[in-house]
């Protein structure tokens, strides 16, 4: 018997990334390859208070089916965190509450894309994004990056020649896998094209708040003229994933079809969830735990990017961030980093290959390394195991050119 | 300037039933156009200790991210349930937990319909599930029901004439919205004429376990020989639906590709939603609180019908539920159950018109009505109320005949 799928599946099928990246879970691995906030610094204690006062305060209501909208004081407090972090002008009826940015990922492919039409993205981007607009067959077109994100220029010659461009989707604060930041003025120039070009542009924003270093850039959301932004924020990595606590803000007219699309896919968020984070919000200070994992982050950042300078070959190239949990790293010539990863595994430490984050593939010579899991020991001694496993590969290319 | 949308948006529009219900909203009308569980029945106390014992033992485990196919013991407890109420014979393999049953729905669309595939359903049929396949463009077909549930000759005669049926979507038991359960006889008629066809089928079941009286009738899945069906669980109805807790069991082949579409959709449930489920099925019986919960709902049902009896005008057909939350009414002539909701609501009673739950329209005497959350007095006076309109506008009819 042959069961008959939606076409759309023969896309979705498992990665080999996924696969490779099971071996990194024995314990003897010391794996870079994740994009897990540290665990270490999650409020137990405080939201086993909460989860307590939120049974006791609201009572059913807690347990009880709600709005798909999302719950009313946490949609007010995400919209005045926006506006204070990300420099916007919105309100709670702007905010759409999902199960993490991920999920807002998904309903902007069901909400703008018909098979074959095509989304631009940078080159690279993020991964778990390109799976979520997939399931709707769009084609994408990847926009060249440079140091400091996505190339303008480039983005305008692809705009002024292609037909069916129906959405941009864009990382611009520490780009998920780079690192890599957009410099105020790439953001200015960039709306000055989507606003000609009148695109809808999914701004993901899940990193924004962990900046380290530099000053606080404001959001393209913020300067939103024509309603063309819908920006994509979570709790995940700058509280806990595991309430899978995110939020879609966009025009109205824009949300309004995301709210559709919620009621059919699931109703609604979780109302405890939903409840508990925004009682968190109620009565402890989110900044000042938000500073604590910046500390963290930050010096874990710094232990990497030194053991990186001291251990790895020379010849390769790799990002500074000035925060998120991302770095990127390439390598030169043809070296090929899912060929490497498999002698990384048999020397027990682990990074994402970088071919995935490409869409249309075709660049294998780069990698991810994500440094807010690991401690302090572990960063130093994985990333000497990396090094002399990078060693071993270099020199072979060495010899062999 | 106009955004383009997908062309599925123009399928995904508000619905007018979605307005006319916000009417019912206001605390003076007794609405039984709802689809709630009792409140009063939820484990408020229970979960308050659940929720601190979670914390206790599984720490930063509770708040972090965790696998797409779910948490472990719980998909455990959920196979052993199926094993015993539904009598099943799966294990945890076989299960993926999904943000409810409704997420199921929606995975079950994406993974199985093209644009224009068609998918079959009784007639009428459940809202929701109609709304989440629309967002993939199927043609529906819908297959006549009598007292019985879906009528077997006619599943046949369209299969038989029929190209490009993707899938079935079925609730054998309760059905939402008529209450209606098939008998043991449908069903195997229902697996023979399936096997023959090799057409999958969604067999939706939030409500199978709320049985009043009479016998407890195998589930579909229980006869699966070719793994064909697609079992949608629910806790919302058995338990509460603030944790957004439901499950997809499958054939391994449909249950792969029902996790890479979760993988994309949003990661995963929540951790800590589905720790806190599973751990209340540990320590707690959840079994007897099904038990009260069909006490309760159970004399809600027999009240509400005996009042109907009492205070409904002569002409008008409604189903006896043995189990579930619903009962449907069938109205003489041409009566437009839309039309008399307007007069419902101006006297402050409310229920559910029939028309929308027919994908293809065309059939306005009938509605739904809810005895899970009313109160004794409410549905006494509701029922009043309602008997009062319905005799105004079943005179006119009469008068105009």
């Amino acid at each position: 018997m042959a069961i008959k799928f939606a076409k759309r599946m023969d896309k979705l099928k498992g990665s080999e990334i996924r696969e490779l990246l099971k071996l990194t879970e024995k314990p003897e691995v010391i794996s870079f390859a994740g994009g897990l906030p540290a665990p270490e610094l999650f409020p137990v204690e405080e939201m086993k208070k909460i989860s307590t006062l939120v049974l006791e305060e609201a009572g059913t209501a807690a347990l009880q089916y709600s709005t798909t909208e999302g719950f009313q004081p946490l949609r007010e407090h995400i919209a005045d965190r926006m506006n204070s972090k990300n420099k916007t002008n919105v309100n709670k009826d702007d905010i759409l509450i999902t199960n993490g940015s991920q999920q807002g990922l998904d309903f902007a492919g069901k909400v703008f894309l018909d098979e074959g039409d095509v989304v631009l993205c940078e080159s690279p981007s993020y991964l778990g994004a390109l799976n979520a607009f997939k399931a709707y067959s769009p084609k994408f077109i990847e926009i060249p990056t440079d140091k400091n994100g996505m190339i303008m220029e480039e983005l305008e010659k692809v705009l002024a020649t292609t037909d069916r461009v129906k959405m941009i989707y864009v990382i611009p604060d520490f780009q998920n896998p780079t690192g890599r930041t957009w410099p105020l003025e790439r953001r200015k120039k960039f709306m000055e094209i989507i606003e000609k070009y009148e695109i809808p542009v999914v701004e993901d924003n899940p990193y924004g708040e962990l900046r380290f270093e530099g000053e606080n850039l404001p959001s393209l959301k913020s300067m939103d003229k024509k309603g063309l932004i819908i920006f994509l924020g979570s709790f995940s990595k700058i509280f806990c994933p595991g309430y899978r606590i995110g939020w879609t803000c966009a025009s109205h007219e824009i949300l309004q079809k995301f709210i559709f699309v919620k009621q059919g896919a699931d109703l609604q968020a979780s109302t405890i969830s939903q409840r508990e984070v925004s009682k968190f919000m109620d009565i402890y200070d989110l900044d000042a735990h938000v500073e604590k994992l910046k500390e963290v982050y930050s010096r874990r950042r710094d232990l990497m990017l030194k053991t990186m300078k001291e251990e790895l070959p020379e010849g390769l190239e790799y990002t500074h961030p000035e925060g998120g949990l991302f770095t990127w790293v390439e390598l030169p010539g043809d070296l090929n980093s899912k060929v490497i990863m498999e002698d990384c595994v048999k020397n027990n430490v682990a990074y994402v290959p970088g071919g995935s984050f490409f869409p249309n593939g075709g660049k294998e010579n780069c990698f991810r390394l994500n440094y807010s899991t690991a401690t302090d020991d572990q960063i130093v001694e994985g990333i000497k195991r990396l090094g002399v496993v990078l060693r071993k590969h270099m020199e072979v290319e060495t010899t062999e050119a």
